[in-house]
């Protein structure tokens, strides 16, 4: 059976060395832009760096560099994205892309969008939070000590059953403007999330107060 | 005429002192659980206290503290959101509540949403990027020297027109897979924003490096 092809992209938000069992064994490593600067850090070479180096210094003396122009349609992180679905990526993350600015932030949950709705595995992750979005079906999530589960509607809304959890829901309908899926607690199982319309956000975040 | 009644809502978030401009002369403060830390950072007294009060300790010893039940449907940013609905705000600002864990962040953009819809002229904002919720209609808005103007889809699509910015659209329909509208540039005239369908998050973010 053929290896499932596993990508790892790095955006420029710091990526601390607790994020390593999340890209170790990738087949490949994009370096977005400043993501270079985490690279190096961590003392990962990639294999591709794309930006448009408006904001750093260009990465020289080194094969597998692809600078975009400054003014273009696509995020590096989504052009990255472009990239390794090209490259038959199976499985992805999305790191150094989150808590940051906000619109970076946002954009970064479109990539993630479009990598899930194009057959990839893909999650966008910190030290605090994962997000993965869950297409129409159902889905299992195993429980995680000190860790809350939320679900968000992708559109403006969402129909939802979740069972076997703290705050189950019976075929509820999620909107936009109200954010009722947020911080439940797992049980000793698998949560069950069936989605019935539309698509979610589920993200999994560490149990700790917000300012430190 | 009666002057409008404007409420600043702070979360758990660090708020510095250079927020000051962004709640100065609220007729209402409210400390959301553990947005009260920032308020004492800042010398400023809330008018109501709110929260479930599990990660960290109660306001002892003064009036206005109205403590929620911790299992409940609303975050304590929205139960605040409904409170000064409830009071007649008009205009509010949420200070405290972006850019740390990803749950709270989508949490409290969908009690923007909640708070435009309800009529309030509302934003979210932090020391780098200020969200607003635009519904159906016209929009315009001034241009800001060294900031970005993003939009996203609050549903999962919205249409709109755009001018007098850089990267202009034409009824071109934004949505939840690709993030089309980040990062624009204004130009020196207002920028007009016409949502066509649906509603949109405008963020308007500071251009500065993601690493620092």
């Amino acid at each position: 059976m053929a290896k499932v092809k596993f990508c790892a992209v790095f955006g420029a938000r710091p990526v601390s060395e607790q994020m390593r069992p999340y890209f170790e064994g990738a087949d490949c490593v994009i370096a977005a832009d400043g993501g270079l600067m985490n690279l190096r850090a961590l003392g990962v070479e990639p294999d591709v760096c794309l930006g448009d180096y408006d904001s750093g210094p260009m990465p020289e003396g080194r094969e597998g560099v692809i600078v975009l122009p400054r003014q273009k349609d696509d995020t590096d992180m989504h052009y990255a994205a472009r990239r390794i679905l090209a490259m038959g990526a199976k499985r992805a993350v999305l790191l150094g892309g989150m808590g940051g600015r906000l619109d970076h932030t946002l954009a970064n949950l479109a990539t993630l969008v479009y990598l899930t709705e194009h057959g990839v595995d893909a999650i966008l992750a910190d030290e605090r939070c994962e997000a993965r979005v869950l297409l129409r079906g159902e889905h299992s999530v195993p429980p995680r000590e000190g860790w809350y589960l939320s679900l968000f509607p992708v559109g403006g809304s969402a129909r939802v059953t979740l069972r076997d959890v703290f705050y189950e829901l019976q075929s509820e309908t999620l909107t936009a403007s109200f954010p009722l899926g947020v911080s439940n607690e797992f049980s000793d199982k698998n949560a069950s999330i069936t989605v019935e319309e539309g698509a979610l956000y589920l993200l999994i975040c560490k149990k700790e107060p917000e300012r430190f």
